[in-house]
């Protein structure tokens, strides 16, 4: 037997014209292959649940496919699951049966692999963002790309690479834990690390984030925790600012309406303006007018990304200057998935980082409609 | 008597046709106020030596002044000397007779000079890039506008504010030190700082230093003192780059007639890019052509400074996330003058920053000829 039966959300080329996220998403009887099949580094994962996150959205409204990545193809990057099969080659401790939760993938090697920034794997690229053709087949007998970030993760059952696989048996995890730990290898570690790892804010600090999704939401939770004095929660969805508070938000402001963004963002921040901006909302003209209000000394953490050739802010070096303003970039909070992902259990349990307060389960059938709800987003698969 | 006679190098309104940096400054009669005229928190001092620094030069270059700043005025910033007088009210342990080096002028008070980065100081611009008018009277009886950078140093004797003056009667100062030690308190520390109190390179680190004038060299300098593997000074001035190499580069980069300057950056730092770039050109295309250059993880510092509408650096913001690419202002240094300069002076005295070897000093009426020469320079007031 060469292959296995399956299902997945196999995304196919976006109708531009009609498009709404996830419109072109749709769930399909697949095949994987069989155990004997399994090329190097590869692991049959049983999945439990995904997390949807933004890139699955942002890299399937792309019209032929993210480089190198063409559909149809299987998104999703956030799974957690049991393990099913080991194929040859596998150097990491994992048995079958295990519960792993999965991340991005990365070569292990590279200097930046070495220093334990695997988020800047000097193959970050064609690991996680390209991906590999035909790891699925469809019922028309058509091959479908998989490996998306080394793990494809709205499959039922799907190839995951060794790289992407974090075994938490040891960690005592449960099923329903399991479940809600999905998002922890992109979402969570991405909000929580640029803010523990990348910005690092003191008691002083007054930190502002943009957009309250799982990774703001996250990258929240995370600035309480290191007791920051002013936490201010950005967005133009009132439910969501709300929940913020509830999260530790010490002040919430709601963008609807305004008109100067950058004297509002001043403002809340006690005239002025913010010390720590993280930015999760990929929108410029937000962007823009946080960057203009950012005190001196100030720190400002990219986070957000987009694909449009617009997507760019431009600098007044002079004024970057005389402010001594810190602009960062963070990708995957620039997380040491082994060390970080275990820490980030460590504070859920002890109450920190509010995972179930942030978090909606859906079945996979509804995933299109998931995509209108405002919160953090997870599929039992 | 309500006056004292000096002289100074007076900045007139510049020509801009016939404009050449230092055309517009001439050594005049001055008349300064009398010690029983001070107000509070100034100090007379009798100038040794004074650095100049191009920012005297871009300052002097606008048609019609700095704002708030206009002509007739007295630049410098980077003077040292003996106390003459010391008027009511100031609270520093100075004595006349004092060795003294200036810097920047801050208020000491607000939240960046309580934290001790007064080069951020809330007040920075109307203490330093501001001034005083009629400070100074001309031979016509005219006002001459003072207190630049809170001291201007190209003054004979000059009427300091206190929170420029740095007392190193304590450090054992010497005439012959006092005069080379004069740009420490701006060149010297701006370069020397860019590095090890901002960018904070380490040994594995590819530091590139755009542009090899004082502040360039002495970034150079501390890079080497900090055992970084990789150095690489860049210019299109190839003595320039022959100073640099006896001072600590590893790697020199002459620009002259280089058609794609981000491929040569690239490959002078070993094909994959500079992991610490520290410009100090203030030039857009040699900026932009770095910036591309700079490896994964890296750290960008901008030292350099423009006053065109011009100087601005497009950041494409998803490349910058996803890079993890650190962009940094630096102002001053980020010099916290008090405890880096006479960390400083210790390096020089170490023989770890040659200041001897990056200073030529001339006359003060040769200053206008001093400005063609392509190194660092002083002059003897």
């Amino acid at each position: 037997m060469s292959s296995t039966s399956s299902q997945a959300i196999v995304a196919t080329a976006p109708d531009l014209e009609n498009y709404t996220p996830g419109s072109n998403w749709s769930l399909q009887p697949i095949s994987i292959p069989s155990q004997d099949k399994l090329a190097d580094g590869e692991i049959l994962v049983d999945m439990l649940a995904t997390g949807i996150c933004h890139t699955d959205i942002l890299t399937t409204s792309v019209p032929g496919g993210t480089p190198g990545f063409p559909y149809p193809y299987v998104a999703g990057h956030e799974g957690s699951g049991y393990v099913r099969a080991i194929g040859p080659g596998v150097k990491k401790d994992i048995k079958v049966g295990d519960p792993v939760l999965l991340s991005f993938d990365s070569c292990g090697a590279c200097g930046s692999c070495a220093a334990k920034h695997p988020a800047y794997c000097a193959h970050f690229f064609p690991l996680n963002i390209a991906a590999t053709e035909g790891v699925f087949t469809n019922e028309d007998g058509e091959g479908v790309a998989g490996k998306f970030f080394g793990q494809s993760s709205f499959a039922k059952t799907s190839v995951v690479k060794e790289g992407s696989v974090l075994n938490v048996r040891d960690l005592g995890v449960g099923r329903e834990e399991l479940k809600l730990f999905a998002p922890l290898g992109c979402g969570i570690q991405t909000g929580a690390g640029a803010v523990l790892r990348v910005a690092k804010p003191v008691k002083e600090d007054r930190v502002m984030v943009l957009g309250l999704g799982g990774v703001g939401l996250s990258a929240l939770m995370a600035a309480k925790m290191l007791g920051c004095e002013q936490i201010i929660g950005v967005d133009k969805v009132k439910s969501r600012i709300e929940l913020a508070k509830t999260l530790g938000a010490t002040h919430g402001l709601d963008t609807t309406g305004l008109d100067d963004l950058t004297t509002s963002f001043k403002e809340v921040a006690g005239g002025q303006g913010p010390t720590v901006i993280i930015d999760t909302t990929g929108h410029v003209p937000v962007i823009k007018a946080a960057y203009n209000s950012l005190a001196s000394r100030g720190t400002f953490v990219f986070v957000g990304a987009s694909l449009s050739p617009d997507f760019v802010l431009d600098i007044g070096i002079t004024q970057h200057m005389m402010n001594g303003t810190r602009l960062l970039g963070c990708s995957e909070g620039d997380s040491f998935p082994e060390e970080f992902i275990p820490q980030l259990i460590k504070y859920y349990r002890e109450g920190n980082l509010q995972l179930d307060k942030i978090s909606k389960f859906y079945q996979v059938r509804c995933i299109p409609e998931s995509l209108t709800w405002n919160g953090m987003r997870q599929a039992n698969v």
